[in-house]
């Protein structure tokens, strides 16, 4: 069944701004408020002022999002049925083509000891030309079995993608990664019958390469996120919106490819972010900005850090604003509060800015004054909906 | 399809305890605010203060919800798809081990005049000793057809549970009890054609059953809930949590039971019930402890009774929250406000304390501060997924 926004869609001059701050959302704990709540944000309090806000819940009450997941909610996909595995998300972010049938896996490059338990998961951070080197070498060396294609390829540092191509392959099949050191590798194991014939390949492949790689630093591998290629309907044809995605880190690059959009060059911060939306915004009629240093810092607990990375997108919004968006919204596609140094499942603020969305009387962006704004609680899937509403691109509903 | 929050559920060393006041949401009338506002609540308050805090819509907008479907929402199971009818939740709090095709419902003992009518649906409130009694004396004198058993077993005052057991019975039967005195009850109507012959049965029982009663002042019965055994995927393997239920009343101690907690003995009350966790504390790792005077309180009206079975569970507080608990949940399983003198569909507050919530600004326990805490309004199914996320047993979603 086509869903209802969708079906409603229709075009308008209103251009569509989404400002994303990785892992904005905080808590307030005994000691302080959230990051945001102490970061000073004038630019993004006017806009609060002028507009609504309200805080979304990600995927579910309780839901630790990951990234992808808060990603397809943000564009308006439910991130339940549209659940995109490391595999897809690798794939997209290092422009592999990922054809129907391929199984796709994250490949984090580690070191092992003689009996094979795991000494360190990341290889001490290898470099990306190291990396690329052992790609090639796995690549000259394997050999699988008829029918069996198998390609190993650099994303950045430590980390890779597996594809396997070939007839009745299936993803179904738990990581090899332990998630801990010193202990050995799960075996690729299937999750149903239709997997088993795949884990056997996959434990044949790790095997050779085990042995291909056995005089390197980097001399195994860990995979996680089994995965396969999933149809999903383009933005662009969805929202009747010509997308631009714009990010520094390859993997939003690769989410915006993987909804269809047209991506930026991988940008060399939220600065030349900006830059990129000044450059093309005659081109476009939808823009999703990712800033990643919200969320490193919450991630390292690094209150003042995740403040600073605040306060670097809240300094460029006149310059944004000021191009004349229909819609400008700003929110996170989760949180990731310093003090828990994760993700974490608490609601996410948002702030809905434009010229048909009305006020509210909440006068500052925070998680405390959104709660109290005119959207109140949402769920992520729905913000697209809002926006395409206040950038005047919904039908009236009914007659 | 296997539920999201039961697929990311991971171990902990967290405890969780969840603390049900039955019946605890109120609503503020013209006269007075509610009974939770209105009592002494400085150690509520005080955890209301460290943590966040909402308002729980038990089943859905508008309904009322019994003991049964309030309990499920909290243990996490929607009470719609996991209806439990009044003959599976006597025959949990009488030890009955149902079987599958078993059809139980609720007796009440009643007293009717010559003609039928009935007179007084308790009975005068029989004492249990008469109830034991009066199921010895059907058990023995009742003869069903071959291959039907009977089961007539005394729960408590008025109260029994029977059970017909044998092939091609069917629960899908109106309740006999009509609700009010002066008229006679209602003969078991089928709702479906499946349920014919088990109507035609549940009649022949009921002539007898007046026969072998004639002389007693408790001289009919009548029935309510036919139900039947449904399978209920355990809550230890739902969630990996050993779980132990703690309770007064037999009803709360067969709901743990029948999603298959461990349970207490039937405690003299609320402060042997925390003996009872304290006892156990180092053996599981949720806890849920029920209060019932709250209920009874509202029920009869007794607006002050109500004060006081909150605040006896307020001053035991410090001695629950000094065992180091990893979460703490206080809610109650529906409202049952003292001027309504029953069970309601106003929403019921909720607290949620623990080291990873975060704090809200929110600095007491009560209906109208909790509206403003950072939970919002959820859905008591819901809690469970807060109460895993918050002491760390949700895995993170999407990559």
């Amino acid at each position: 069944m086509r869903e209802l926004v969708p079906s409603l869609v229709r075009e308008s001059d209103s251009k569509i701004v989404l400002l994303v701050l990785d892992g904005l959302g905080g808590v307030r704990t005994a000691g302080r408020a959230s990051e945001l709540a102490e970061a000073r944000t004038p630019n993004m309090d006017q806009l609060a002022a002028e507009g609504s806000s309200g805080v979304h819940t990600v995927v579910g009450p309780g839901i630790t999002p990951g990234s992808g997941a808060g990603h397809m909610a943000l564009f308006g996909y439910d991130p339940i049925t549209y659940l995109l595995g490391r595999g897809a998300l690798s794939a997209a972010g290092v422009n592999f083509a990922l054809r129907a049938g391929d199984v796709a896996a994250r490949v984090n490059f580690c070191t092992v000891d003689d009996e094979g338990h795991v000494l360190d998961r990341r290889a001490g951070r290898i470099s990306t030309e190291t990396n690329q080197r052992l790609c090639t070498m796995i690549m000259n060396e394997i050999q699988m079995e008829a029918g069996i294609e198998v390609f190993v390829v650099t994303e950045r540092d430590h980390r890779a993608l597996l594809v396997l191509r070939g007839l009745g392959l299936s993803a179904d099949l738990t990581d090899t990664d332990p998630g801990i050191t010193g202990v050995k590798p799960t075996f690729p194991t299937p999750r149903s019958n239709e997997a088993t014939g795949t884990a056997a390949l996959v434990q044949s492949f790790l095997d050779q390469v085990r042995a291909i790689l056995c005089d390197e630093q980097a001399n195994f591998m860990l995979l996680r996120g089994f995965d396969t290629l999933r149809p999903i309907e383009a933005f662009p044809n969805r929202y009747l919106l010509k997308a631009r995605g714009i990010a520094s880190y390859p993997m939003y690059l690769g989410l915006s490819k993987i909804v269809g959009m047209d991506v930026s060059p991988a940008t060399a911060g939220w600065m030349e972010s900006v830059e990129d939306l000044k450059a093309n915004w005659y081109d476009y009629d939808y823009f999703y900005l990712h800033q990643k240093p919200t969320d490193s810092a919450g991630e390292d607990g690094d209150f003042e850090r995740k403040i600073a990375a605040i306060e670097q997108v809240d300094q460029t919004i006149p310059e944004i604003a000021s191009l004349g968006a229909g819609v400008i919204c700003i929110t996170g596609d989760h949180a990731t509060p310093a003090p828990l140094k994760r993700h974490s499942w608490h609601p996410v603020p948002f702030l809905m800015w434009g010229e048909s969305v009305g006020t509210d009387g909440v006068d500052r962006f925070d998680e405390e004054a959104a709660r109290h704004g005119a959207f109140g609680y949402q769920y992520a899937k729905d913000l697209m909906a809002f926006m395409l509403a206040a950038a005047g691109r919904l039908a009236t509903y009914g007659a």
